[in-house]
């Protein structure tokens, strides 16, 4: 195919890095100066394959190649990352489409059978108003107003007058749905962020979706008492509940098959050297691919908490922070994605996503989506240590390629 | 016995509360207006027995009635409480001792045949600076001088200048120990501030000692990774380790026989609830009253914590915070104590005690001592709910005068 240069966009995210990174990783939050900076640059090339660009109503930046057809194929990343961020997460995603894109500009002499797109989603990281994925979520009209109107970041601003300082009405931010009319497919590239395709030598992989997620706080109240003075058999010991969970969840992430479980914080009161635990708060995490597994899992950790309660004579509380169901991506571009991957030589290979994505969005609107990962090394993301390998990024570039070619010829077909 | 009035101290008790405390408890912390006027009302009745009051090097306020020999009969205790403390711990024994003063300088028309004096140890609770017995220690000899130069309260004043503001020259303090010189024998009385003589229903107990102590900090350091990527058999989480930690400690106390182990606080890092836990720190307090049991319990834990970590490819590192031997009270006093205990009609009973006092400071200074506990309602301490029963208090101060009389007689025949 011509055109096609995977080593420009290798050179361009070098570029992106020293524009809008320091010595301790990139710094592109959204919302902030160099956030802008980045788009700025990425509208620019963007506009140079002839795509029109513009925003929509909740700030994501959409770049349109006009088509025979109104049918549009997506393509999608982020180019905001957490603060130290690595030089791959999100970024990647957006450049990549952003090559196939200038190969399938040149390739039908701007006017492909489709229409095609590349979207630069806002906010995916949260990290400063601690919401992920906002601007895909208002797009998927998943975004709850609500929740999103009462958000601050640490100084106190609000992510309403956060998005007013970057020319966006937060009351009006789900109208950016209509940017979804036209839509027959949604296609992204990110770096796998985990250590599966690294342990099996494998430099890319088919995402089977993402992990459906019960996130909780489990609040075990015991009784204060004496260190000193208070005989074992007379403690109401709040952690020794908490730490029995410790090691309960790897067995329930066991017998789930393919989920995992994380307990990410323990908090003690009153916390003192001398004083048995009088109320331990801890957070878990659980994720599934399969919606019945995930519930399992949900339900087992609840019976072992009241179960150590018991024992303990303390009692456990549950409260829900944040649930979202699993989403399994669609049987064709799956396939489409296998076949891709192995015309690049590599072997195919099938993984769920652990970490939500802005896919997760797109398919939860009902459009057909697919996502592609590649080797991470270490199996470490959001860290300036973040890397993979130079050959692997050139490889997915020309597997997420032709996997958008085949896209774009399935929805001809359509 | 002419004079011994039990009733009376109750009364003293109650209108020292009304004194010196609030709706939320006793608020004589040590160096602080409230205890200045506690003591000031202290000094007062202690002087209308006829003894001689003066504060020595260390702030400690000493009531001598000068009697046939210089050997002394010591009976202690601390008016300083903590802040919403109870209004027993401390200042029930300081009143007792009173009390008993009073009956002594009666029965022995204010020349008995050894000397007696009442002490009130200056900051037994460390509840301002964080380090407790800070004046008996200082008498002891055992005051750390280097770490207490050291100390601050939370608006950052030095122990050294709120000793300055009460008169005292904190470079002085050791000079206290001079008081010591002719000491034969220590007594003191305290509420039990555990559950074992209410589960014994028994009013009174002889103290065995106090309970060694070492006091550590682990730390467990993993590796931080994203609780949805990353596979269980890959993590290195140093909260799975920890929490092992909670349930071992109860097997560790069990095996010791009457050991106490305690987790009071657990801090993981980053602590948020998408990562597994990078770093995890656990403090561990083990009290035993037989030496060579606690060096085995300290010896198990290490143990025990370094195979969690191995097994969870984890490290584990300990930090001591503080460590304090075991005291063992003297044989005849311990004898003396089941004799006046039984001669008031209780059945003699022998405990350790879990906490420290000020006790044991004397004994480690060489000087023969003994405590007795009277029974704590629902077994708390430091908080406003601390009590004991009206009778239980009448009967301590009657066993604990039969006790001051027995010391007596039997410092005269040393």
């Amino acid at each position: 195919m011509p055109d096609l240069n995977p080593k420009r966009i290798i050179a361009e995210l070098k570029e992106l890095r020293s524009l809008t990174g320091d010595e301790n990783g990139a710094q592109r939050v959204a919302f902030t100066p160099t956030w802008a900076k980045a788009r700025a640059w990425l509208q620019t090339k963007l506009e140079e394959t002839g795509a029109e660009v513009r925003r929509d109503a909740a700030g994501n930046l959409w770049a349109t190649l006009r088509g025979q057809s109104d049918k549009a194929l997506l393509m999608g990343g982020h180019i905001d990352s957490v603060p130290n961020g690595g030089w791959l997460d999100g970024c990647l995603n957006t450049l990549a489409a952003l090559e196939v894109l200038r190969r399938i500009s040149a390739e039908y002499n701007g006017k492909p059978p489709v229409t095609v797109r590349v979207v630069d989603w806002a906010d995916e990281e949260g990290a400063r108003f601690g919401k992920s994925l906002f601007g895909s979520s208002a797009c998927s009209g998943n975004l709850d107003m609500d929740e999103a109107r009462a958000l601050k970041d640490k100084d106190g601003v609000t992510l309403a007058a956060a998005l007013k300082e970057h020319g966006i009405d937060f009351e009006k931010v789900k109208d950016s749905g209509q940017e979804l009319t036209n839509a027959a497919a949604y296609l992204e590239l990110h770096i796998e962020q985990g250590p599966v395709l690294l342990d099996l030598d494998l430099p890319l992989g088919t995402v089977l979706g993402t992990f459906g997620v019960e996130r909780h706080a489990i609040t075990f109240k015991g009784q204060a008492a004496h260190s000193g003075s208070t005989p074992m058999n007379r403690r109401r010991d709040a952690f020794l509940a908490a730490g029995r969970m410790s090691s309960e969840i790897y067995q329930i992430a066991e017998r789930s098959g393919n989920g995992v479980c994380t307990i990410g914080s323990c908090t003690t009161k009153p916390g003192i050297v001398t004083s048995v635990v009088d109320e331990c708060r801890i957070t878990l995490d659980q994720r599934h691919l399969n919606a019945t597994a995930l519930a399992r899992m949900l339900s087992e950790a609840k019976e072992a908490s009241e179960r150590f309660a018991k024992e303990g004579k303390v009692s456990a509380s549950w409260e829900r922070l944040w649930q979202i169901e699993p989403v399994l991506f669609n049987d064709d571009l799956l396939r489409f994605c296998d076949e891709a991957i192995g015309e690049t030589n590599v072997k195919p290979h099938r993984l769920p996503s652990g970490p939500l994505h802005d896919a997760a969005e797109v398919a939860r609107a009902g459009v057909p989506t697919v996502m592609m990962f590649v080797q991470s090394l270490h199996g470490i993301s959001h860290n300036k240590i973040e890397d993979t390998k130079e050959e692997h990024l050139e490889m997915c570039v020309r597997a997420f390629d032709k996997l958008a070619e085949k896209a774009i010829q399935w929805i001809q077909r359509l």
